[in-house]
């Protein structure tokens, strides 16, 4: 049965203050539906396509309450919590062996929690196209984002020529390149942004964990031994096994090595996908009011043009003359910052950091 | 003795959001000294000078527990809670007739709660000559300031020429003027600002709210007689007396009258004064650091210059690569403003209540 994997392992602070330790950005409703969280949108996008097998989600152990907060409807043994964060290739391989312990057939639709998709009808299409894909062939599929822009923050995949079905071979993973490269990039045309979103039959998927990760499929395989012995030796066996599991990438230890011998292919993807990098890059998604003001939650401006204000947790917000800010307040801090310098946030959260005041952080 | 009565009954939101309704400007620790709020600051200001008699506080009832939070030494008696506000003639009657109680031969020194002094020194002496005056002369004294710029925001004392003592008669007392007459006033020389700070023998403070304001004062006098009779006596007839009062202020009700009949006296002073009516104000008292940054509470300022920061009510603030901004947190809203407009967050006040968020006020 076809089923959504939704990675949900987020620690970071690049949207701080809203984005905490606590709190990372799958847990933030940042599109323009009020109160509808990333991954929350996320688990909706892919309703239709996964309505079989459903929804997993795979998420640090003191997230999961989170999750279930964020994701109402779904069972609770439905969200497979980790110990301890050690990348993707050992969720991704977590979350095989419970598929597979439930559906020895599943097709697995792999997505992270917190990026949205401003065209959900064709990103559907996609989805839908790419598991019939890696159904058909016994290869692993990847959405790659044609690219709009030579970015420096993202990684690339390189493409074969276009097969019939529209599909590419991957031959190539290249990492976030210099502005140069990244240029010659765009200008090639064969050249998509690796996005993190993966489909492949579940035993596909493990047995090429076992090849390239033989370590992590040992390791995984102890927990998938205990699956038949109930709740608790489950847990038990995972929190065994997670300190022993090496911190891999799925993309650096499965899919580099599959794509060069052959089983990666790609789907071009053009969805409106956004990584939500950081506060400005909700001008590319939200639709902003008349004085081109994107706010979310009670905040007012008033002679003011083209902000971004976030205002969170029951907290208010004005903005009164002042223009193209980022004004988030939200757990008890506020940052101020100009659009075009978002990505500094981070150097607030390294001085806070310094001075000691992490609880705000 | 000499005995001081600082006047608390404001209820501005011109430091919104730190000020609120229920938290007037008096209350926050807007100068140098971490913690020490503007009331504080009054009242230590005062101790020498007022040492005999002491300190008494005029404020509105749902007020008086914040007084005494905000000067824990002052004996509860010496609150002077008023059921509603009447603005100031009232209130300084009521510190009249309890302070005669005590002590029938009091010199009243009358301040407002929430202004700031930087000249200490300058600013003792002149209340000590002050005293004095008025102990001698039998008039009335009023503290003028020797106006800095055109300012059009505040009421004027016009003045006779300088007497032996260095004292100057009242002769007019001009409302709040335009920018063009406020011009002529500081180039003429003979104006001085009112701050509403004034120095009397009580009995005669309270003759002349009998001579100019009867009707004020005979709802006072049922106050007085109340007084022999205990403590619930008096709440009981305070709280009959204060809807049948006029608001009206001091200074057009009884000072504007006793300048006419020649019983008004000013010293001029150059003191630092400063009224804080505006967030902008801080950058006229307060020591900015090395980036020309204001920054009061947990807050970092971070390539970021000439701003005036406040992180109230334990909520942090950061502020990265921006300039000449106000940026105040408090009580559960965050308000961004440019200092050169910081007059204009009454504008968000305005706008917060049409939209019913009131709570936020």
């Amino acid at each position: 049965m076809r089923t959504a994997v939704i990675l949900a392992g987020g620690s970071g602070t690049r949207l701080w203050p809203a984005s905490r330790r606590a709190r990372p950005k799958q847990f933030l409703a940042l599109g323009d539906a009020p109160g509808e969280s990333l991954i929350a949108a996320t688990a909706r996008r892919l309703r239709a396509s996964c309505e079989a097998g459903g929804v997993f989600v795979v998420t640090a152990i003191d997230q999961a309450a989170q999750v279930a907060d964020a994701l109402p409807g779904l069972p609770k043994d439905r969200i497979l919590a980790e110990p301890l964060a050690k990348n993707t290739a050992a969720a991704i391989g977590l979350a095989c062996i419970h598929i597979l312990a439930r559906d020895p057939d599943a097709t697995l639709g792999i997505f992270p929690a917190d990026h949205h998709i401003a065209d959900e009808s064709q990103f559907s299409s996609l989805v839908e196209r790419s598991m019939t894909l890696c159904e058909d062939s016994g290869d692993i599929v990847t959405l790659g984002i044609v690219p709009t822009r030579a970015e420096t923050g993202f990684g690339y995949l390189e493409l074969a020529a276009a097969e019939a079905d529209g599909s590419h071979r991957v031959t190539r993973f290249v990492e976030k390149p210099d502005a140069a490269t990244a240029a010659t990039y765009v200008a090639a045309g064969n050249y998509l942004w690796n996005a993190g979103m993966f489909f492949a039959r579940a035993d596909r998927m493990l047995a090429a964990i076992e090849r390239h990760l033989p370590d992590t499929f040992a390791a995984l395989a102890a927990i998938r031994t205990a699956l038949a012995a109930g709740h608790d030796e489950i847990a038990a066996e995972t929190a065994r096994a997670y300190p022993t599991l090496a911190a891999i990438s799925i993309d650096h230890g499965v899919m580099e090595p599959v794509g060069k011998a052959g089983g990666l292919r790609t789907l071009p993807a053009e969805v409106g996908w956004n990584d939500v990098g950081a506060w400005s890059a909700l001008a590319g998604f939200r639709h902003p009011d008349a004085d081109e003001n994107i706010i979310t939650g009670d905040a007012i401006a008033e002679d003011a043009r083209g902000n971004i204000i976030f205002a969170g947790d029951g907290h208010a917000v004005a903005v009164i003359g002042a223009s193209d800010l980022v004004v988030v307040t939200a757990g008890g801090a506020t940052l101020v910052v100009p659009k075009n310098r978002a990505q500094q946030v981070k150097r607030a959260v390294d001085l806070l950091a310094a001075r000691g005041l992490t609880h705000y952080l």
